[in-house]
Parts: C-alpha cells; sequence; structure tokens
C-alpha cells in the first residue's frame, strides 16, 4: 500500500480567536481523507540561537522537527507584523533549518495569509519567500492566497465564514496535494 | 542644562560568544561620553500576540518600553537567519509598536549586521528596513554597515579585534550621534 501523504500546518499567531489559525481549521476540514494533516504548536519553542549547536536541542525542538521529519510538505498561514514574518513562526523555520537534520529541504510548501486589513498579507508573503529559499523549500509559485478585510470573513472565533475564502482555500490545498503527487 | 542623548543598542543574537553583541561592546566603549549608551537584554519578551493587548503587557514588555520612552535612536545590530532577522529582534521592534504607546515612532535608528560568511548580512537588512518603515522610524541611509567574515576579525568572545572594522563603527556612531543633534 502507498505510505499516505502528509501535510503539516503552522500558524504564525497565536491569538485565541486567530484567523490564519482558525483557516487551518478549514484546511484540516477541506482536506482530503487521503491525505494527513496536522496543525504543529510552534509557540513553546524557545528563541533558537547558535549555542544550542553545541549544548543540545531541547525536546521541544526534537519533537518539532520529528514531526517534520515524515511530512511532504508545509503549509503556513500568517498575519503580517510590521510589514514582515511574525517571531513565532520565523522561529520555528530557523529551528528546522539548524542541525544536522534538515527536514524541510527540498519539500514543498504553500502559503496563505489572513489580515484584517485591505492587503492581506502581501508583504509578510514575499519575506517569507525569501526565508524558505534560504531553507531550500519549493514554494508553490501559484495560487497565490491573500486573504483580506478578515473580519468580514471568519467568525469572532476565527472560523472562516466566506463561502469565496473557502474556495480559493480549497484551490491552494488542492494544488498542494497535486503537486506533491507529481513529485512523487 | 542640556538634555543628554540616549542610544539604546539591541543585538538579534542571544548567543554567549555572539559577534554582534560584540559590536555593540564595542559601541559602547568607543561612543562619545556625553552620549547615554545602553545595550538592551530583550531575551526575555515573550512572543507578541493580540492577546496581550486585551489581558495586559507583562512587565518584561512594559519594562522595555520604558526603556525606548526617552531614548533618541536605537542601533540594532543582528546576525542574519535564513536571509532575514532573527525572531528575538524582530519580537523586540513588534513589541515597540503595540498598545497606545509607540516610543519608537519618528526616533531615529541605525544598523549593522556581522556574519560569518561573506555577505555581511546584505539580505537582513533590507528586510529590517521594511520592518522599520512600518515602525515609522528615521533609518540612516549611510554609513551601510555589513562585516563579513567575523571569525577574522573578532576574537573568540566577540570582541570586536580590526581596526578597519572599528574604524567603519565608529563612523556609524557619529553619523548617528550627528543626526540626533541636526534632529533636535
Amino acid at each position: 500500500m502507498e505510505k499516505q501523504l502528509k501535510i503539516i500546518g503552522m500558524s504564525g499567531s497565536l491569538r485565541k480567536g486567530s484567523y490564519n489559525t482558525g483557516a487551518l481549521r478549514y484546511v484540516e476540514q477541506a482536506m482530503s481523507k487521503d491525505v494527513v494533516y496536522k496543525t504543529l504548536d510552534i509557540s513553546d519553542l524557545p528563541f533558537y540561537n547558535q549555542d544550542f549547536d553545541t549544548s543540545g536541542y531541547p525536546d521541544v525542538a526534537l519533537a518539532f522537527k520529528e514531526e517534520l521529519r515524515d511530512a511532504d510538505a508545509v503549509l503556513l498561514a500568517t498575519p503580517e507584523y510590521n510589514y514582515s514574518i511574525p517571531p513565532v513562526l520565523k522561529n520555528a523555520l530557523d529551528w528546522a533549518s539548524r542541525g544536522d537534520e534538515k527536514p524541510l529541504v527540498g519539500k514543498l510548501a504553500a502559503l496563505l495569509s489572513v489580515t484584517i486589513g485591505p492587503l492581506g498579507g502581501a508583504r509578510v508573503q514575499y519575506h517569507l519567500r525569501q526565508t524558505l529559499l534560504a531553507l531550500d523549500m519549493k514554494v508553490l509559485n501559484r495560487p497565490e492566497l491573500f486573504i483580506a478585510d478578515a473580519a468580514e470573513k471568519f467568525d469572532e472565533d476565527g472560523n472562516m465564514q466566506d463561502e469565496k475564502t473557502k474556495k480559493y482555500t480549497k484551490r491552494l490545498i488542492d494544488a498542494l496535494v497535486e503537486e506533491i503527487k507529481k513529485s512523487k
């Protein structure tokens, strides 16, 4: 039997009612059942610094890298903090890139961003793409998914409500799954 | 009597023998005595998220913003993590930008980056400039200071040894102090 595809989601927001984490809940729900999908909690990773390379990595970082090991792709959902990447997400990517085992190298990535403002994260995604280039990941060029004016498209708990937004999100998921299958 | 000028330094590296933190030690030493200079510890700030806006800010964040309140400028020294900003530094800037009091708006900033590789942080500085634009800071255009091949210019404890590098760093400090004076 063929191994099941596995996609890991990460959210750049720790806010309880986060729209981005909510978008990943929709991703989980809309993902085809033959794909294993899991949103990882990245909030407990300490700030990476190079001293860990000699002192050894904390358990939480080892567990994080272990989760990435057999993943085929990651799906990142992020707000924009000061025209760039939220530190919690950037830190997770930095951890994934360090040490002898680099579990994301050569793997696929897809991006979405949700903001309450009108730009939908147009700036953060290109900073993310530059960082993912450093990680040697293959980021989908299309579709680009910028979800603006989030308060109109999600409820107060961060659940995606807008049908058009769901459709675009489903398109992104489908494109990612298709690309994983092509790469096999 | 005129109020003393005050410059706050922040390092993007938490590594014990950090070259960037070492560069800030040289900054402290080379700063003219009529300027108050202090390197802030930003390692204890938790990851910012918007829930803090309603629950209230932790003491460490309030103390951090208090330190920035009467500063005239910041000097940022940073390594490059995956072609972008180390999360510990980005997180400090995010904290400075949130809440009713925004202690860095309109103030001056100067940048330097130190890397062991040959590019000297050419990528991280432009991501930083984009974020500092979001913070509405006035970043010095010149001099641009990229310190490459750090292992040849610093000792093992991260102390700046190279005379040329000291000269360039002094030039950056002088330009920043001059710009603060002009802005008064």
